[in-house]
């Protein structure tokens, strides 16, 4: 059996309906992966995102290794048991964390010297000790460390960056044949895949592309971005990476995005995506609902349930979508629980959110499937109605 | 139909089982309520109650007078219709938040004169207005506003209690027959139940439960206990009030307990109980658990899941437990959310400890069905295992 099959190609962009056939189970793309940071998604059970359709979680490497280190969860038998998700499970190389958590930061040839943010403990995280944490987690997509130069973006230390990148890519591949495909891992059907920098660069997405190909990796994430970039930067590294990687290998991209981002990149070749927005938004509040422009364009408009105008609205927070919150509260009510600082209105919020979400992959899933993507993508946006 | 039907009694004791037959379904006493304080249990959702088995949840009513306001509730068609619950509500007379919360308290003839704690708005709850406010929030069963000393217990403001409260309960009942029995109500099957004050002195229980009788209450629930006084002292105002209350009424334990506490308070012939504890000992991590002692009697000890011993035991929080957290998780998982901070880990501690209180009155009813209670009440206590 392949790894990734192609089910359907989009015939007016690259967009493409598939599966990725991983060792704890299958997941269908396009495809959103809600963060699992500390292995929870925040507020949510694990039945609770099975039941909404969530195939695949993300978890972090940094934030597990800090606390309760990955020790413990390979002593638990792997981040699934420990957490006791049975689906797939994605984790990041810890890299993004270092860079945008961690006290101090120094990149250095041997790995990223770095103080964690809790405890400012000093740690060095290289690409073999980034593999060792994973196969300890035991997560079915694992990530090799990366390096990356942050916005706004230089050309010169983007292209250190992706040479770097590569000598760690090199290391990972080692490391990851000796405790992994020679050794006696927690998860033996983990998979390593690579990553491509570069910044906006087309040379540089370009190199980085053809590097991650050469060293064999049959999948890839594209780093990078979501960084502070306008959202046309980010459609260009994508775009620069996409032609010099493998059709028929699945495509990542690391913290993306929007519903606007992702359906863009959808029609620019990117198979799944894994963003914290919708919980983290949730958290505060702010609620996607679907919506229709005034010239009847579809897309969707984000609502802040917390402000005064919603105390008296007896009406679900979207009236078109399924899920619990949706079908069993109005929006009066989820507003007086933030009023009142309940934690259900958190949960309903996430639970809202996250349905949006998934939702809205499976309609874009839809699209491609019975060939009305191009429509659907020209079209949804974001849509300011208040 | 009776309101109330006795099933079984206990031959050794007091305890029953019975049944109330609410406007919104019916309640299997003995049976312990979870505290909904601003219309929902915190963490869960209507539909979990309802899955866990709880048949009735309390609500309080000076919490959702100060937000969202009865006004706002009785717009969205009452409390069930407010929060998605359609099982039955019991609401308290709002008196003991005015009591226990609020930051200026001075008790007069007409009502009590009070600062709300939250913004400091100056308000009298007389026992008109508590009659008002929970006829908007259209609950089950609504309290009488009754006076009460706090502990320690002093005699001569005990008795001024009693005799204040039976005059408020005579206004409150013309209230209650004004606009709940004449009038539209949200929830026309809502019933006045009185309350039986009188602190621990024998005189005193024995008059305030004649009083309510007298002024032909059908419901009672028992107040001014769980104020700090010791264990035997509640036991005491029980068995005070008790004899001189119908024995065919449902009698409510207000604000109680721990589960000797209501297995206690059962054999003395009290039907309902509801108390914070399942839910905000959760919240800080201390769990109840299934124990025996030493010589093979059966009871229950409770744990700190946030303790370091819990970091590799990969065992559930409580074996012999079936809720989710339970069956699905380790206390090492449940010990890393809650070090983490992850809400997951109160929702988990919440959800188990809740299943904890109801499978306990669940053993209660069978326990009485079947005649053992006897051997089940003079055996079961809180041990002390660490």
């Amino acid at each position: 059996m392949l790894y990734f099959e192609v089910l359907k190609k989009d015939e007016s962009s690259l967009a493409r309906s598939g599966v990725i056939h991983t060792a704890h189970g299958d997941v269908n793309t396009p495809q959103f992966l809600p963060i699992g940071t500390r292995g929870t998604v925040k507020t949510v059970t694990s039945e609770e995102l099975k039941f909404w359709g969530a195939p695949m979680v993300l978890a972090n490497t940094y934030h597990l290794w800090q606390r309760p280190g990955d020790g413990l969860i390979y002593k638990a038998g792997g981040l699934h048991k420990f957490m006791n998700w049975k689906g797939p499970i994605f984790t990041d190389s810890g890299g993004f964390q270092v860079y945008s958590l961690a006290k101090m930061r120094k990149v250095m040839e041997a790995g990223v010297l770095f103080q964690f943010d809790l405890d400012g403990k000093q740690e060095i995280l290289s690409p073999e000790k980034s593999v060792d944490i994973q196969a300890n987690l035991g997560s079915d997509i694992a990530l090799i460390l990366d390096d990356f130069p942050g916005y706004p973006f230089e050309h010169s230390r983007s292209k250190e960056s992706i040479e770097l990148t590569k000598r760690w890519a090199e290391r990972a591949i080692k490391e990851f044949q000796r405790i992994v495909v020679d050794g006696n891992p927690v998860n033996p059907g983990q998979r390593l895949w690579g990553i491509v920098q570069g910044a906006s660069f087309k040379n540089l997405r370009e190199q980085s592309a053809k590097d991650m190909v050469e060293l064999g990796f049959e999948a890839f994430a594209i780093g990078g971005v979501a960084v502070g970039e306008p959202h046309e930067e980010m459609m260009k590294a994508i775009e620069y990476a996409i032609p010099h990687l493998p059709e028929l290998s699945p495509k990542h991209l690391l913290g993306v995005g929007t519903p606007f981002d992702i359906i863009q990149a959808v029609s620019r070749g990117c198979d799944t995506f894994d963003c914290v927005i919708p919980t983290r938004e949730a958290r505060h509040g702010r609620l996607y609902i679907a919506a229709r422009s005034e010239d009847g364009k579809e897309g969707y408009e984000t609502i802040d349930i917390r402000l005064e105008k919603h105390k008296e609205d007896f009406t679900p927070i979207d009236s078109t979508c399924n899920c619990y919150a949706c079908l069993n509260h109005t929006r009066a009510y989820v507003r007086h629980l933030f009023a009142s600082g309940e934690m259900l209105g958190v949960r309903l919020a996430t639970m809202h959110n996250l349905r949006f979400y998934l939702n809205f992959m499976e309609k874009i899933r839809t699209a491609i499937q019975y060939d009305y993507f191009d429509e659907m993508s020209s079209n949804f946006r974001e849509i300011k109605l208040q």
